[in-house]
């Protein structure tokens, strides 16, 4: 990232978050979403160079940790670490935005719990 | 706007909202400011086609609404409708995320109340 635009902290916050793909990146997670083909198979579409861009910064910046699961080719699980897990408000609220302002959306997967998570 | 890319709440909203701009105009409306040269004049320095696009998106969603205060040149004074009054739970979640967070970051405006913004 660049050098902080201000030091106003919803300035700051979307100088990470503020994109199309990176909090469906994150909301895939909290439904549950470990794996880079899961995320492909979400019905955005994410292409495959955002989501690897997506996914190194988010894990630079300490929202996600990854884990290797299999070994040649070398594949990762993914997770949201405690930064990642308190974007849950924002989520909520930008979901809530969507379902009572925008009439053609609907909720078809609900975020699973922080124990669920962990 | 183009189609959008599923029926999810979150991804519908991030296509109106999901860039590095949309929300801190959004929250220059919040605080009081009104006017072309006072969203220019916020600590982010928002480039001019910038603003002038994201004003014109955020009126044809019905989030802002315009009036006329001064003739030649024509200049407009903007304000927040109901459905961009909804967005202050977004808001308040990204600054709480951001404060908490980003060591860096401190609240230095408040959002003005529903009333006062009317």
């Amino acid at each position: 990232m660049n050098a902080p635009r201000s030091p106003c902290p919803i300035s700051n916050a979307l100088d990470l978050l503020g994109d199309r793909w990176t909090l469906l990146v994150v909301r895939d997670l909290f439904v549950g979403k470990r794996t880079y083909g899961e995320f492909q198979r979400s019905p955005e579409g994410i292409p495959t160079n955002i989501l690897a861009d997506r996914l190194k910064r988010l894990e630079k910046q300490g929202l996600i940790d990854r884990t290797p699961y299999q070994d040649r080719p070398i594949r990762y699980r993914y997770s949201l670490t405690e930064k990642g897990l308190a974007l849950r408000p924002v989520l909520y609220a930008i979901a809530e935005w969507g379902l009572n302002w925008m009439p053609e959306t609907e909720a078809r997967m609900a975020l699973l719990t922080d124990e669920e998570l962990r």
